[in-house]
């Protein structure tokens, strides 16, 4: 019996994994002045990429980071953060990241590999002080092969770089990990007439849960930003992105999202409490979005994307919380997975999560992604006679929001996104350092 | 690649599984004065036992209970609980429960069947006012069949309950949903030369998160107890074993554990703050433990049985933080399943779990069950070179400790016992209603 039912969700979940290429864009438009690449320098035994970077043309490009608050910070964590606080952002110029091995818990070892990837990339450009963020995914406690990537990184400037389609496809390949497919997003939008170029790339799949940054993952643009203005849209994109995001509720040691704007495209720069801020905002928080959103749709062993959307708490954090929660629930993803209209779990969480909540007045629905009508569940606390034809109709679509209301009067509403929780999750993670 | 790593997983669990027989006792010592029993009443489709009595046949027995903080408590939850506050826990004498419906998220009219089933008990039982508990386990948001379990309740009580090892572990059978096995222990000890014994069953085995009371289950001693007492016993050896163990990490909505000591061995009243009273708590709480291990060991699709021990943590709440943390994470229980002795990802868990740790003194290693030396993975923040084929010696046993020091000098420690994530877990619940 449960050989058949093993049999009957790898079908279906295979044949999902298969579909995942149409998230990967077949053109891009790029932000000027920039200039992207990906290589295999070895850190990787199967011959993939694994050795990412990005340089910006224009010297005097300001970044900024958000980090993991996990105790355990990796060395390239603490390397970038280091960075910053030494040039509060100005003139950081390029960004090098390793998959393969996340060089976390590595000690002091660690610590001088993670600054001699800076320093290698820096004397490659020319620079002569810190201008080079650094990041590193994969297993933790193992030491670098440092000698391949010190290898691999005037290699990869020297030859490798370049601003095509291609060249930011290969550098979005080249930090993945257990990914299934590269993640990478471009976009335009103007300001005060002149035309911006964003563009992004992140990695996920495990060890995905919100808390600040969560996961490794940067974007750039060519409008000109002050520093602190980065800083600020930086965190506020991240808190409505990355943040929203689960696969299995482990806050990884790595985790990094940081950003760069080289001004490349011209005009005057934008800075904080102007109208101007408030367009660029808007824009690089929808787009982070886009690409939190391809996180879970590569969730390990996704086969649904699921958006928990929670209304009528007392406030955006309640909201947030109970989102947070039933995104994060083993039992709730696993009905996901099993297409099982199984509320009473969706309910459940929503009850653990330590907010304030009128169960008489609570509603929950879902909502299909065709377009079709809305299914209640639960009205007023009271379940609802459901249609289990209609329920797994709705269920069988790879997206679906579900909707839940806590009748607390208050208004407040927030949105997570989630994938299911499926059998090749635990395979990929019962078997990953093999 | 993924079909054989599905088949070499799962014909490892499945042969764990069918060892499981070995946890049900093949006799017992039962206190005295209590008789106990199940039958079928038709709330289960399959035919398989699910209504369980336990009466004393003293009157005057006192009660105590600790239930879920889910903010959805389930409809007999809430009448347990009015029942101990009408009757301050005195002259409480049975319990009744039934499996395969949860009675959970059914409005007014699941308030009515809670009431019904206490009323019917206590009838049967010639009880003129609230003497009864009351405890449903199953899928959440369906009405019970009330007239099933309304017309097995006096049958039950007619002919149904004894004193038999046999009526105990059929007691045990009947609130089991998709439990492997029945979960029954007892015990007997002596207080001032008098010989007391005590029985308790519990339920798992999914839906499990430590924080109050996390799943069903009961005990029962002939030891002679004042209510406050018993309160207090239970809330303390609950706090030290159904509150230290993980299955999945979610807390259910029907979550209660409760207690009824009738007396019947004789003896003074044992009050708090006596030497009797330190004996008797320090017996159940060892006791709980047992019967709450029980439940890891019957975790959904569990092939291992993992106890964490926090050391040197700032406090016994910081450690259990941490042993949490680490219990709950998808990640280490995935590479737990997978025999992987991925150290880092307890680590990370370790780090996100918001209590003060000195990383550079952190200490994590594996202690084998068989008796042999300890494997050490990290020591003052530095990785060990690890031998491999030691570590899966030890991974491939069911049982292992994992030992986490913190470092922070404060000496305080916990323990918390988790088992592993499979795909059967997954295969579980993904079709768990069907």
């Amino acid at each position: 019996m449960i050989s058949f039912s093993l049999r009957r969700f790898t079908t279906t979940s295979l044949a999902r994994a298969a579909d995942k290429s149409r998230f990967v864009p077949l053109s891009g438009t790029y932000p000027k002045g920039f200039k992207v690449g990906g290589l295999h320098c070895g850190v990787k035994k199967n011959g993939n990429l694994d050795l990412a970077i990005l340089t910006s043309d224009i010297p005097g490009s300001v970044a900024a980071g958000v980090f993991t608050t996990n105790k355990f910070k990796a060395a390239p964590v603490l390397v970038s953060q280091s960075v910053l606080k030494q040039t509060d952002g100005v003139n950081v110029n390029a960004i090098v990241v390793n998959s393969g091995c996340a060089n976390a818990v590595t000690g002091e070892g660690g610590m001088t590999d993670a600054n001699l990837m800076v320093d290698t990339v820096d004397r490659a450009l020319g620079n002569s002080r810190p201008s080079t963020l650094v990041m590193s995914t994969g297993v933790i406690g193992q030491r670098l092969p440092i000698q391949k990537i010190t290898d691999g990184i005037p290699k990869l400037i020297a030859s490798g770089l370049g601003d095509s389609h291609e060249h930011w496809l290969n550098c979005a390949k080249a930090i993945c990990t257990t990914d299934t497919f590269p993640k990478l997003v471009s976009k335009q939008f103007a300001v005060n007439g002149i035309t911006y170029t964003l563009a992004g790339l992140a990695k996920g799949a495990g060890m995905i849960c919100p808390n600040m940054a969560t996961l490794l993952g940067f974007f750039v643009t060519d409008a000109p930003v002050s520093q602190p203005a980065l800083h600020s849209i930086l965190k506020h994109a991240t808190d409505r992105s990355f943040n929203c995001i689960s696969v299995d509720g482990d806050m990884s040691t790595n985790d990094t999202i940081s950003a760069i704007a080289n001004g490349a495209a011209g005009g005057a720069t934008i800075t904080e409490g102007t109208p101007e801020f408030k367009v660029l905002q808007d824009e690089i928080t929808g787009f982070a979005q886009q690409l939190a959103q391809l996180v879970v749709r590569d969730g390990e062993g996704a086969t649904k994307f699921v958006t928990i959307r929670v209304e009528d708490a007392l406030s955006y954090t309640d909201a947030k919380q109970v989102a947070s929660s039933i995104s994060n629930s083993a039992l709730v993803k696993t009905a996901l997975y099993g297409k099982d209209a199984n509320w009473g779990r969706i309910l459940c969480a929503t009850g653990y999560a330590g907010v304030e909540v009128v169960p008489a007045k609570t509603n929950v629905s879902f909502v299909p992604s065709d377009g079709s009508a809305e299914l209640k569940l639960l009205v007023n606390g009271e379940p609802e006679n459901v249609d289990e034809a209609r329920a797994l109709e709705i269920l069988e679509a790879e997206d679906l929001e579900i909707v839940v209301q806590l009748g607390t009067g208050g208004g407040a509403a927030a949105k997570f996104w989630t994938c299911d929780f499926s059998h090749e999750y635990v395979t990929i993670n019962g078997d990953y350092r093999s």
